[in-house]
C-alpha cells in the first residue's frame, strides 16, 4: 500500500516497468537539450524569493488553468502579492485533476521540497511557508536546483542579437554543469511588421559589430553571430514556424523582400509566408555548414487573443494548436537541403498530435547513414508533454521508425523546477516497455537489450547524437 | 456472474468506478441542454403507436446501419409497415456489435421497458409486442418518458421563425419539467439558394410581425424574435456551421450580399462563406448582449448524397465528417467577440475527432474569470457520442483544460428514448476516473473531491453554467 | 510459461480471444484480394536463391529501418552481397523493437522456417544458412510458399498495358490457387510529365492492338484492355491517388488536356489535378459497368527525396503520409457515381490515420442495399498495417459502420513471405473481440454469433463480397 501520491512506483504499473525504471532510468543524468531558462539567472546563481516567483512567474500552463478556473487576472499576472497568487493557484490545483499540472505540481513539490501533502486551499499556507523557507538555503538557488536534479548539460534558447554575456559568465565561473546557448533566429524570418523588423536588424547589426544595409550584409552578420555562438559552445539551432508552406521565396525574391521591408513596405501575407520559408531554407543550410543539429518546432497558432496580447504581450497563454497541413512544405524543405547534402541532423516537433504519424513517416524519408536516427521525430511538444501525449509520440515513433534511436526528452521550460519532466517521461517510457514485455509484445528473453534501450533513450542517444 | 448484458455494473470495470457511479452519478437529475425533441409532442403529450414510431421514425443513425447491412430503403424510410420495419431493424441489430447502436438499443430496451432479451430476428416479435403494449400506458407518453428518466430541464432547438406556440402550451400546462426553446438562426447565414433565403426571410418577417426589406429591418426582426425567445424561457443559442473560415464579410459587405440575395442574385461560394462567417459574428454578438450562452457546432459535410437528398431531404443519414481546418477562423471569431467584450459563454463542438486537441486548446485562449470554464470544449458530438468518442473528448479536455469545470453530456437527439445517453456518459466518466484512482493517476486519498467532481460534471456544473 | 516469442497465443491476451482465434480464425483459408506479387514469379514457380532475395529484395519497410539505423546504402540497395545485406539487416532487427518489423520478422521466420531464434547479429549466420538451405527445397518455391499459407485466391496489381502473359501461364499450368490480375490504370491519370504520358499511351495502344491518337481511341483501348483483363479473371480495380481534390475536369476539358499532353504541352498543377480527378470519375464509372469492385488508395506524399529518386527510382522507401483534406473530393466523386447508378462496390483506403473517422463516416453516405457493406472502409493501409493501426481501423469502422460486414485483411505486399500478416490481423481482431466479451462490452451469451463474425471478417465476407 502506497501512502504518498508521488510514490516510488508512480506511473509504473507492472514489475518489468519498475525494474527498468529503478535499475536503469532513474539514476541517469539529464541532458536537457532544449529549454527556455534565462541564462542570466544561472550566471548570477539566482535565489528565488518565493515559490510564487519560481513557479508562477512565467508559467503560462498554470496561467491558463487559473483563467479556466475563473480566477481574476489580478491574481495571475496582475499586481496581487506573491502569497495571494499562490493561494489562488493552490485553490485551483484540485480542479486540475487529470491535467498534467496536477502531476507536475506534486512531482515538483515532492522531488524539490520533499513535500507529500497535496496542494489545495487548506494546505496552501503551510506549503507556501515551507517552500519559501527552503528557498532561502543555497541548495535552492538556480544552480543548486540544477545540481539537485543531476543535470549534465543544458541548452538555452538565444536570439542571434543576444550578446551571450551570461553564457560567458557561466563558463568563466567554472560551473560544473555544461550550459550552452542555442541559436534561434526566428525574428529574421518574420517581416510582417516592418518597423519591428528594422529595429531587430539594427540590434543584430550592433551585436555583430557592423551595419546591415544590404542582404549580403545580413548574411555576413548572421555568420558572424553564428561564429560567436559556436565559440560560446553552441551546437544546436532551433526554428519556430507557425505555418510550414510549400511556397518558398527564391534568393532574389528574398533580397527584394528584405530591402522592401527595411524600406518600411508591408508585405502581403503570401510574401511574408514565402519569405519565412525561404529564410528558413537559408538558415538551415547554414546549420549544416556549421555542423550543428537543428530543431524545427512548427504548427502553433500564436497570439490569438488581441485584448490580452495588448495587455501582456506574447507567450502569456493565448496560443493553441494550428490545423495547417505541413506535409508538402516540410518535404520540400528537407528535400532541398538533402539534395545539396546540406541537411543537418534534424529534430521535428509538431504541435498538433493529429500530425504525429505524418511527421513520424516524414522523418523516415530523409534518414541516411552513417548517423543513426539522423532525422528525429521529437518528443511530445508543448501541449503534448503529458502522459497521453508522450505515449502517443512514443507509439507513433515506434510504429514508423526506430524508437531505439530516439534522443528522448527535454523540458522546453522556463522554470528551474521542470526537471522532473525527465523523470515523468522516463516513467512513462519504462511503463510502456514493461507492459510490452509482460503482454508478450516484446520478448522477455531480451530484457538485457531492453535495459540498454532504456539507457539509450534516456541518456546515451542524446549524448551520441548531440556530442555536446 | 452478471446474467444480463445491461447489468448494474455495465461499463464499470473497477471498484472505484462502481462506487462513483452508483453512489454519486446514477441518482442525479438530467439537464439536457441541447436536443432536437419536437416540442409539439411534449405539448400534446404524444402517445407512440409503436416502438417503430418511437425508435425508427427519425433516427438516421439506425437508418445508416440498416443501409450498411444491405436492407432495402422501403424498410427504412419507405412505405413498409411498422412491424416490417422493426423486423428488419431487429435482424440488423446483431450486425451492429461494437457500434454504439448495439449498446444504446439494449440500454433503452432495459431502462425504458425492463427488457433484458437481446434484440435479433428471433426475438423481434415478442419485443415488438411487449413494447407496443407498454406504450399504450400513460407513463410511456412523451412526458411520461421524460419523467421516467428523471429529466429536470430540456432545451429544444428552434428556428427564429418558429411561433413557439408549443413552448407556450407546455408552460401553461404546468408540466413539472422545464422545457425551453433554444435559438438556432442557421438559415439566416445561408444565402447559397436565394429563393430559399427569400422564402425564409418572408417567414421570419411574419413571425416578427413586420416586413423585412432592408438589412436594418432584418436585425430589428431578429432582435424581436430574440425577445420573444427570451420571454419563452430561452437562455441558449446554437449555431451550426460546416466550414469555419477566416474570411469574414464586413458589415457593409453583409448588407450588400443580403440585398443582392433578396434580389435573387446567386453568390459565389466565397461570398456565401464570407457572409456566413460575418453573420455568425453578428449573431454571436447578440448572444452576449442577451446574456445567453452560445453553442457552435462545426465541421460536418452535409447532404453528400444527391440522389437521396432529392428523395428524402436533409438529415436523413447522408452526412459525414468534414476535413476543413477551422483553427484560424475559430480564433478570429472568438477574438473579435472577446475584443469587444461580447464573447458569451461558449460551447465548441467539433465533428471530426482529429480536431479534439486543437479545439480543447482553442478554448483555453479565451477563458476569463469570473465564470469558471467560460469556454467549453463540448461533449463528443454526433459521430463521437460513443464510448471511444466520449473517452477521447474527456481525455483531450483533461489534458488541455479543466475537466472539473465541464458541463457534461447532452442527448442531441430527436428521440424520447435517448436519455440513457446520459447514463452511458456517466458510466464512461466514472469508469475513467475510477481507473485513474486505481492505477494511482489520481490520489485515492482525494475520493471525496473526486465524488464531487462526478456530481459537478454530471449535473451541478451545467446548473451553474446555464442558470436555467 | 511460453518459451518462444512467437508462441501459439501471441497477441491473444484473454481466454475468449484464444478460443476465437484457435477455433475459428486460424484454420480459415486466405483470400488475398490486394497484393503486389510479381505474377511472373508465380508463373515460373520461382526458387529463391537466398533469404536476402526473398526478404530484402523489394521491401522498402526494411530499407527505411536500415537507413534509420545508420546503415550505408551499399548494404541496403547497393552492390553488397546477399550475406552482407542480411547481416546488416540482422544487426538492425533488435533496434526495430516496437516497430511492426520486429513482429513480422519473427512471425515469418517461425511460420515459414520453424525458426524460434530471435534474429540479431549473433544469430544471423545460422539463420541465414538454415533459411537458404530450406529455400532449396521445392516447398519453398513461390507457389510452395503460397500453398504453405493456405492461400485460396490472390489478386495481383497490373497495368492496363501489361500483356497478362504471366497470368495466362499460371492459369494454363493448373495451379490450385486462383491468381487473378487487378486493373490499376493510374498512369492514365497522370499527365504531369507529357513525355512519360506519351510513351505510356504508346505502350497502351500496343497492348490494345490499336493506335491511340484521339480521346475516343483512348477509351476504346481502355475498354479493350478491360475486356482482356476480365477474360484473364480480373474482377477488381485499384486506383492510387495522392491528393483527392474537388476540382474535376469535365469530359470536354479532359479531351483538351489529353490532346495537349500528347502534343507535349506541360499542364499546370491545377490542370493536372483536375485531369486526374476527371479521369478517376471516368475510370470508376467503367468499373461499375464491368461489374467489378473498385479500390481507392489515397493520400500518400510520394517520392519526397529527389536525390534518392534519381538514384533508385520510385517505391524505394521515400514516401510518407500527406495531410490533404480529401472529404469534399471523395464525397463529390462517390456522389457523381451514385447519382448515375454507377457506383461500384468500393473499398476506401486512407494513408493518414487522422482521417480514419472521416473515411469511416464517408462510407456510410453511400451504402445501399442489397449488397451489405457495399462501401468498405479498408483495412489499415501501408504505414497503418501494424497492431495499433489495425486496431484503430477496426475501432473506427466499428464506431461508424458495421464491423460485421468488413471484408478484412490483405497483404498489399511484394513478398511471398507476407501471408502471416493475415494471421497477425486475425490475432488482433480476435483479441479485440475477446477483450470486449470479457469486459462486458459484448454479451458473452452471444459467443456463437461472435464466432461467426470472426469467420466472416477473416474469410466469408470477402468471399461473398468479391465473388472471385
Amino acid at each position: 500500500m502506497q501512502t504518498s501520491f508521488i510514490h516510488p512506483d508512480f506511473l509504473l504499473h507492472n514489475d518489468t516497468a519498475r525494474t527498468l525504471y529503478h535499475e536503469e532510468a532513474a539514476g541517469l543524468p539529464i541532458i536537457d537539450y532544449h529549454c527556455h531558462l534565462n541564462p542570466q539567472l544561472i550566471a548570477t546563481d539566482h535565489r528565488f524569493a518565493t515559490i510564487t516567483e519560481l513557479w508562477l512567474g512565467g508559467d503560462h500552463y498554470k496561467w491558463r488553468a487559473l483563467r479556466a478556473n475563473g480566477v481574476d487576472e489580478r491574481f495571475i499576472t496582475g499586481d496581487a502579492d506573491d502569497w495571494e497568487k499562490f493561494r489562488h493557484w493552490a485553490a485551483t490545483v484540485p480542479y486540475t485533476m487529470r491535467n498534467p499540472l496536477y502531476h507536475w505540481t506534486h512531482l515538483e513539490l515532492k522531488t524539490a521540497f520533499g513535500i507529500d501533502t497535496l496542494l489545495c486551499e487548506e494546505t496552501a499556507r503551510t506549503i507556501y511557508d515551507t517552500c519559501n523557507e527552503m528557498l532561502q538555503s543555497p541548495e535552492y538557488s538556480a544552480r543548486g536546483l540544477m545540481q539537485r536534479y543531476h543535470v549534465e548539460s543544458v541548452c538555452t534558447t538565444d536570439d542571434p542579437a543576444d550578446d551571450l554575456q551570461a553564457h560567458r559568465l557561466i563558463r568563466e565561473s567554472g560551473f560544473g554543469i555544461k550550459v550552452m546557448p542555442a541559436w534561434r533566429p526566428d525574428k529574421l524570418m518574420n517581416i510582417k511588421d516592418p518597423a519591428a523588423y528594422q529595429a531587430y536588424i539594427l540590434r543584430l547589426g550592433q551585436a555583430a559589430g557592423m551595419e546591415i544595409r544590404t542582404f549580403d550584409q545580413l548574411w555576413q552578420a548572421v555568420e558572424g553571430r553564428m561564429d560567436a555562438f559556436a565559440q560560446a559552445g553552441c551546437r544546436l539551432s532551433d526554428h519556430g514556424v507557425d505555418h510550414i508552406t510549400s511556397r518558398m521565396a527564391t534568393p532574389e525574391e528574398l533580397e527584394t523582400l528584405f530591402c522592401r521591408t527595411l524600406a518600411g513596405q508591408v508585405p502581403t501575407p503570401q510574401e511574408a509566408d514565402a519569405f519565412r520559408m525561404g529564410m528558413l531554407l537559408c538558415l538551415t543550410r547554414l546549420n549544416a555548414r556549421k555542423g550543428w543539429t537543428q530543431q524545427i518546432h512548427f504548427g502553433p497558432l500564436r497570439n490569438t487573443n488581441t485584448r490580452m496580447m495588448r495587455r501582456l504581450g506574447p507567450d502569456t497563454g493565448y496560443d493553441s494548436m494550428g490545423g495547417w497541413d505541413a506535409a508538402e512544405g516540410l518535404a520540400l524543405l528537407l528535400d532541398r537541403l538533402d539534395a545539396d547534402d546540406l541537411l543537418a541532423p534534424t529534430i521535428l516537433y509538431n504541435i498538433n498530435p493529429a500530425d504525429n504519424d505524418l511527421v513520424a513517416t516524414m522523418a523516415g524519408n530523409f534518414q541516411q547513414g552513417p548517423k543513426p536516427g539522423k532525422i528525429q521525430f521529437g518528443s511530445g511538444w508543448w501541449f503534448n508533454d503529458q502522459r497521453e501525449g508522450i505515449e502517443r509520440q512514443l507509439n507513433s515513433l515506434s510504429a514508423h521508425g526506430l524508437l531505439s534511436r530516439f534522443v528522448g526528452m527535454l523540458t522546453d521550460s522556463r522554470s528551474f523546477l521542470s526537471y522532473p519532466r525527465h523523470e515523468y517521461f522516463r516513467r512513462v517510457l519504462c511503463n510502456l516497455l514493461g507492459n510490452d514485455v509482460e503482454t508478450g509484445l516484446l520478448p522477455a528473453s531480451q530484457l538485457t537489450h531492453i535495459r540498454q534501450m532504456v539507457r539509450d533513450i534516456c541518456y546515451y542517444n542524446a549524448r551520441n547524437y548531440f556530442q555536446f
